[in-house]
């Protein structure tokens, strides 16, 4: 199984699976191809929560602004799983989601010399990448032509956030299709607590967004675990009139 | 083969997914995954035309504005096909459709006690379900640990139209991504008719879109069987000035 | 393998792979289903660079703003790949590349009688069309029923490039989800400047998007092979204010 998962939109995804397809016959299963364009942190941050659900596979990744340039192909091995695309970070987090532990994290360079186009290397290193390491013994990686056991990849921590005396700092890292807004703060950072103050408004804490009447605010813990400001039948991101990258104050006081 | 349907965009319908693969090997059909957010009716209208297209198959349906709350998990029998998704009339329409006839509707509800998340049941409930009865017996669904026989499930009707002296009084049930604007009124209702009144506005009636000048706001009966406002290579919901849930005035005098 | 390509967003697609996989079990492969609606030219374009990368395939194809009229449909033989489609054009680019020369391309007409609806000829002709040339020998495609052999079909070739004295004059094809601006200017007119004048705008020539910084505009030679306009994490389409059809005037001198 090699799943598939870029912010390419159509039909650039399609070159890749051909490519893929041509090699071998592995299922191929997407998992988005309209991630946020060239955002390697919200990549990496939805592949950390989807990639684990996936039985062992593949994972093509191409997120990668910096196609062209000598930024080096990887393969990531996070115990049974495969992540193949580029040394910009994106990898990282699923892989330490993925692997037990970080001792079943190894990283390898994917030769990639004189691919046929310097803007594509979806279709040219990647796909054909994620088709040679589909099939293989993760334990002989280092045989294959090509693989080359490597350090100091490019790392990408999401950052933390800060505790106050009465709250919590956090970020905004990514809003969902629905509007909704996840935050860098871990649920279990609220306690029992039924209400917390956003950036000073008092906002109940709900299990699920139809705990609210439609239109309310709301704060809940969404399912890949952090806080989420939400808006019950509406947009989070419009209500709460934040976006990526912001800091959210949630007060407990 | 399990088809999946919801309002998800990306990326969550890939948790789904990874879900199932965990469990089983079906193969995945995608139906669509940007249906109108928490739109009920609207996924069910169309997937009450599309579903029966399909052979005898396990359809995942995940348009659930309810999750967290105390609506079941229902997994419905239509015929040979199965339907799984949350109790809130989403299921109704199209098994009627797959069933040969209502004697071939059974109802079941689907335990799902502490799942992971009260916010993603798509994959924590529904997904595992959908694998769970996948490459069942439908005549054994009741021996499966975690269904149990029910009734009273939530129905879901779409409104029927208005017959006046002079015509019909229709509704808009959903708009397509060309802009075609799909009514409740049977296209059966049209006759032989060369020409009705929209609204008052005498408009041609023809059998496809390219039957008239670029531009031109014509009637037609769509692929679903009911009629439809259309432009040729134009919206028609813009055209028409009209949207989900308006009122439609269809006159023949 | 049959790949689906189309205009037709959700969720008329799911209609064609119902009605694929009730005849035969063959493997799909979405190329695509948000291809610029009723666009002839812009999905023969991309599926004309798309479809090479596969191995031997049925390509079912459906941007058809003609259907209902008495457009034929077609199956296209292109080596061992095999088109279907509407009688517009758009398979002819896609097939010249797939082909093994001109010599390999072999047009027949789909016999399309009666079909249920007389707008969604994806479902109820082509998809079908698409099942039942799958799986067959392409040198006996005259032997299945509903297919004959025909000449004259439409074509479509895109503009060529106009050299002047000091440059050439092209045009824009398409422009990718990135806005990233494809003309139909050959890459290899740029020899090996680094710099050309865009309408006039002295500009850098990049081998990739990222060997600028961000928010410059550049010209590169796209994995399409053709000459792109493009910024760095930005559209070029917005930069260079420019949309399908316009004229781009590069300069050598």
């Amino acid at each position: 199984m090699i799943t598939l998962a870029s912010d390419f939109g159509t039909p650039y995804p399609a070159a890749m699976k051909g490519a893929i397809l041509r090699q071998c016959d592995a299922r191929l299963v997407d998992v988005g191809h309209d991630f946020p364009r060239q955002n390697v942190r919200a990549a990496a941050f939805w592949l950390a929560r989807v990639l684990p659900e996936f039985p062992p596979a593949v994972h093509l990744v191409v997120v990668d602004p910096g196609v062209g340039t000598d930024r080096a192909a990887l393969v990531v091995r996070a115990g049974e799983h495969l992540l193949v695309g580029p040394d910009n970070g994106v990898l990282l987090p699923p892989a330490r989601e993925l692997a037990d532990g970080t001792a079943g994290i190894e990283t390898y360079e994917l030769a990639a010399e004189n691919p046929r186009s310097s803007t594509f290397h979806g279709r040219d290193v990647f796909a054909p990448g994620a088709a040679t390491v589909h099939g293989t013994d993760p334990d002989r990686l280092a045989e294959l032509d090509g693989l080359s056991p490597t350090d100091g990849v490019v790392d990408l921590r999401f950052p933390e956030p800060e505790l106050t005396e009465s709250g919590v700092i956090g970020e905004v890292l990514v809003v969902d299709g629905f509007g909704n807004v996840v935050t860098n703060v871990p649920g279990s950072t609220l306690g029992n607590r039924s209400v917390v103050r956003v950036d000073g408004d008092a906002t109940p804490v709900v299990p699920s967004y139809a705990h609210a009447e439609a239109g309310d605010r709301v704060v809940t813990v969404g399912s890949h675990g952090n806080v989420e400001l939400a808006v019950n039948r509406g947009r989070g991101d419009e209500a709460f009139d934040v976006g990526v990258g912001d800091a959210v104050r949630l007060g407990f006081g």
